[in-house]
């Protein structure tokens, strides 16, 4: 089975760490030699950021080091055993970022990055060459080779008392990182979006998928930005295989992160229902087939399957048993059972 | 007084801390805040190289390591405390040259650096900005803004048996780092140094000098790339301040490094005398007022008063002792004291 995945940074790595088990893989490292399946992850790249000249792709890089076991699952991000000596020097000559932490094993993937793009090699090359290494057994295609950024609109945090505050755009990973997301966004953007087109064999990965599953990370973020590049929805409208989609909302609140600061961005409410009624029926032109919801929270939307599933993604196993259940769901609203 | 040194890396770092031990400052770290004299080095920026897209300057970070109390003096390069995490993270990615070792905190400068530069910031800039935190006490001034490099022509060295060797050109960190000067010199040259011009402040420093010493770095790669900027040598001609060299060569060899093969290459014999030479007198058109030789290595030079003086850098100390005897020998053959 060929399983294609939307999916953005930590929540999706997760996700498909459950996609790998799911499948009798080893949800760390690489696909067994002997595996008939295929998946193929296309990665949000709307956080990149550059950072004293480092080009950080922090989506990518959360799936490359999941995947293959390297990242610190306890502390939630970068890698375990990291040491921070570079930082320490950069913060030492005053140019750190200190509200982006970046570790000396990360900057290893930085430095060869940067390195291959100045070369001239798109970021999908580039991608393949770290996972070369990496042995992530999931393919990872980054949504496009061009350069978008999400951009959050906000007052600006500092005003003395009685001047009108004056409106800031700021980098998502500022915006998110720096400030937590506590300044309210008067609009989140992403720049670039028109003018990009998706990576290679992003479009083939989903003309040729046998189940496309939108993992449950940031609807408006992660899944947006993805949805944002041209060419990439219309794709998803147009394929053959059934398309799942996990709602990142559970209880009306996201399991981690601020989708919710970012839904209300948008007037989506924060909840399973209102993220379904974003990504939309299949019928409707919208994305979805079957859409798992946590217990107790099904809605109704005509065109789309709506199921309840515990969503927790506590570990593999665990994600394992609701990636079982998007398989089941799809084989059950596959457009070309009838046929 | 007013010093300007003319100096390359390692070797000549030791020269300044005797240059401030000599002035009765601390060898390591910065100058007095009551200093009435001052030290400038001018330093060979054509070792110079790009590794893994970082720009790295091994003269200029020498001086300002060992100079600021960072330097590991006992392995001889490098920073105390180094650790190598990023560049182990390197290899494993394919992406390392295993023979040019950079640790965690000296990655630190070359990424400052480097996004400094991409900015737009000319060498002499970012040299400044660094040394804001390093405290060297001694301004360093990069002989040039310019992209120089010494290249070595050589015949390339895997060869099959029975062909023809192949003339290469090697970027001169691969022909002394990795091959360690083995691979025979058909020609030693200074790409881009023709177009080249010193950088700012290194005209004017030279014209403002006291006195000018030129540190007994290596003549043809240290010292000889200084000379190759189009302006240097003539300021040095032009300049009021006594010049006085330091021999490189004790007992017919290099204390460190190997000058020997280098002098071979451009025809000059390895000894003080050879150098001696090979600087040349002002009076005749070269850059020596005065020269100092390891003891009962005199010899005549027209226009250059040769003294033998202890040339072994054993420590600050001993070296300050060497310098004070520069300090003594320019009075002496300073231009300026018979007006």
């Amino acid at each position: 089975m060929n399983i294609v995945v939307l999916t953005g940074g930590v929540g999706g790595a997760k996700f498909l760490l459950g996609v790998k088990s799911a499948l009798g893989w080893s949800p760390f490292g690489d696909r067994p030699a002997s595996a008939r399946d295929h998946v193929a992850a296309v990665v949000n790249t709307a956080d990149d950021i550059r950072l004293n000249g480092l080009q950080i792709c922090p989506d990518l890089d959360s799936c490359m080091y999941t995947l293959s076991g390297a990242s610190d699952l306890a502390r939630g991000w970068g890698q375990s055993d990291e040491t921070w000596v570079v930082s320490t020097e950069l913060a030492a000559y005053g140019a750190d970022a200190p509200w982006f932490s970046l570790g000396d094993k990360d900057i290893a993937t930085h430095i060869v990055r940067t390195r291959m793009l100045a070369e001239g090699a798109p970021l999908s090359e580039v991608t393949a060459a770290l996972t070369e290494r990496r042995r992530t057994g999931v393919q990872l295609l980054p949504m496009t080779d061009g350069r978008v950024a999400t951009v959050v609109d906000v007052d600006e945090p500092a005003l003395a008392i009685g001047t009108a505050p004056a409106r800031i755009s700021l980098h998502f990973q500022e915006w998110w990182v720096r400030y937590r997301a506590t300044l309210p966004p008067h609009r989140i953007r992403v720049d670039g979006a028109e003018d990009s087109r998706p990576a290679p064999e992003v479009l083939e990965a989903i003309e040729a998928a046998d189940l496309i599953l939108i993992a449950p990370s940031n609807p408006v973020v992660s899944i947006g930005t993805i949805l944002s590049v041209p060419g990439i929805r219309s794709a998803l409208q147009a394929a053959s295989a059934p398309i799942i989609g996990v709602s990142p909302i559970i209880g009306g609140a996201p399991l981690r992160g601020y989708a919710d600061v970012c839904l209300a961005a948008i007037n989506v409410a924060c909840s399973a229902e209102g993220v379904g009624r974003l990504y939309g029926a299949r019928a409707e032109g919208g994305i979805l087939d079957g859409y798992l919801v946590a217990p107790g929270e099904t809605f109704k939307l005509p065109g789309v399957r709506v199921v309840e599933a515990p969503l927790l993604m506590t570990d593999p196993a665990a994600t394992a048993e609701m990636v079982r259940q998007c398989i089941e769901l799809g084989a059950l609203m596959d457009p070309r059972a009838g046929k």
